[in-house]
């Protein structure tokens, strides 16, 4: 099959990469549609030494499943569209993170395309049948390529209990920001996106998202009284984060969604005098994400910056790197 | 009066110092007896630049009730002996911390002998009479110098739930840790302090809590099943931070307590990757802290290293900044 590879630095379209075989549990997914993520582009640059198919944003159709506790629990799967969980936990029953309903932090677990298993910039992937998440018929597949990341935007309201009178602030108005800002708005807190780029920020405003065009020589600062209760770091830079914890109030939360690689220099002293929360989160809960699809709270469609084929991967990895560029879609079943 | 007084750089012991005059709503302490914190210690190298009296750790006599409101409605306290939360806070109307019952958090805040405000290293001090509890009778005038470090980490158990099946790690054998152990131990959970220093540990191990010693040539990890639910930071040290975030489990606590003034490097993306909560914690509730000292869940004597007079204050300042020391105490009154 074709896949898009990536082994020894370089990024590779094979055309004649081995078909997966699902093992007992797994099920084998023909993609449809797989949406290029930051993840993917900081893996091309080194981060976390993964080698293999990339790719773990996808909405795809369920050909087979391994196994005969999958064929006879998860049957109502086959031959429709599903979207996946991208950790393969472990399952055990000695497995603490599995048994507290933790699976995205197994420590055992493999990752779609980041980690132990490969991804979705294929004709085909395995996942656990477990991990499969149904389409609803009125979500289409572009919708549905945007499940993964609006489910990890959902994890914030996992962790920390936003209220509808809070005042939140997404700083960075690239693709995390502009899913962030929808779904934190879904809790009925006033959401504000702080960015640099007229163009992005017009994008949120479309969505009702309240705006503020940060200039490159400003230095931004809030007084005490305007600092909100949760500030969102959407930038992946030092400078981000240092205005982040200038911007949230004392005993309100800060978001770290970006997994800057490299080491950044922070001032500790005012998470601890301002009693701030730091709060790290990753991977979140699908279902939520499908329903917001699905009632139309969220409108992704803006965010889609170019679609390509398969055949065209490299191109669409360079666009996707470029200056002021969204979500790029690989076109592939 | 005399007081310990830090100024241009210059710590002084100042014979004729002159005594404070309370405002309306404020009370006039004469103090008992102080403790030497190493906030006190950071702010004569420099930290948070003060100016005045310094010293925040205190028991002592109320001598006088400014204000009608005062004398009528804390009329009790008169000739009592109290302690005192530190931060006086604006109690405006308009002030949301205040409002919101976060007086230590007020942005108008004065913070006894660390901002804006005299404090306890010396003859007498001032606070507002609605920071002043009543030191019960069973409470000795040492312990209760003891009150505001423990009341500080009594704030852990207010900002997050500590569950008795917890294991929680204290990394760090010092002052801070000494009173962190206990005050966690007292959620039920199983609570390790990681140090370098065999007296110290043996202090920890006198009240019950498992230790361990970590030897300094020693690269300390743990298997990820051995990490801890929650792991509190009190080494101060930018090393001490980066152990501290190998040390706590995914989706676990890491407790920020010391205020490390410089700028330290780390690493964010295992915060972001393990979905780690990193708290910021500062002060901390006094009530719950003067019912462990007065049911004897706690044990402060074995922390106490040295007493000295105000008139020896310098000397216990010198000897407060070496190696192995924990409390020092200053006889005032």
């Amino acid at each position: 099959m074709r896949a898009l590879v990536y082994r020894d630095g370089a990024l590779t379209l094979e055309r004649a990469y081995a078909p997966p075989v699902p093992a007992e549990g797994e099920a084998l997914v023909r993609v449809l549609m797989a949406g290029i993520c930051n993840t993917d582009i900081e893996i091309v640059r080194g981060y976390l030494n993964f080698a293999g198919v990339l790719g773990h944003e996808f909405v795809g159709v369920v050909e087979e499943l391994s196994g005969r506790r999958a064929r006879e629990q998860y049957q109502h799967l086959l031959g429709r569209r599903v979207v996946g969980d991208i950790n393969a936990a472990c399952r055990r029953s000695d497995c603490w993170y599995c048994q507290h309903a933790m699976p995205t932090q197994c420590p055992r677990r493999t990752t779609l395309g980041i980690g132990g298993r490969d991804g979705a910039f294929a004709e085909y992937l395995l996942l656990p049948v477990e991990n499969l998440h149904l389409v609803p018929d009125n979500v289409s597949d572009e919708e549905a390529v945007f499940v993964e990341p609006l489910a990890a935007n959902f994890e914030m309201l996992e962790q920390v209990h936003l209220h509808p009178s809070d005042r939140v602030l997404v700083l960075g108005d690239g693709k995390m920001g502009q899913l962030a800002a929808p779904v934190l708005a879904l809790s009925g807190c006033a959401v504000t996106m702080l960015g640099k780029h007229e163009e992005k920020l017009a994008l949120a405003a479309q969505q009702g998202i309240e705006t503020r065009l940060l200039h490159a020589s400003e230095a931004f600062t809030f007084n005490a009284d305007e600092r909100v209760d949760a500030v969102v770091e959407c930038t992946g830079s030092a400078q981000g984060l240092e205005l982040a914890l200038r911007l949230v109030r004392p005993r309100g939360t800060l978001f770290l969604k970006s997994t800057v690689a490299d080491k950044t220099t922070l001032h500790l002293a005012p998470i601890v005098i301002d009693e701030i929360r730091v709060q790290g989160s990753r991977c979140g809960p699908f279902e939520p994400a499908l329903r917001a699809l699905s009632l139309r709270q969220i409108e992704i469609k803006p965010l889609i910056s170019a679609r390509y084929t398969l055949d065209n991967a490299l191109e669409a990895f360079d666009y996707a790197q470029q200056k002021g560029v969204l979500k790029v879609l690989l076109h592939i079943g």
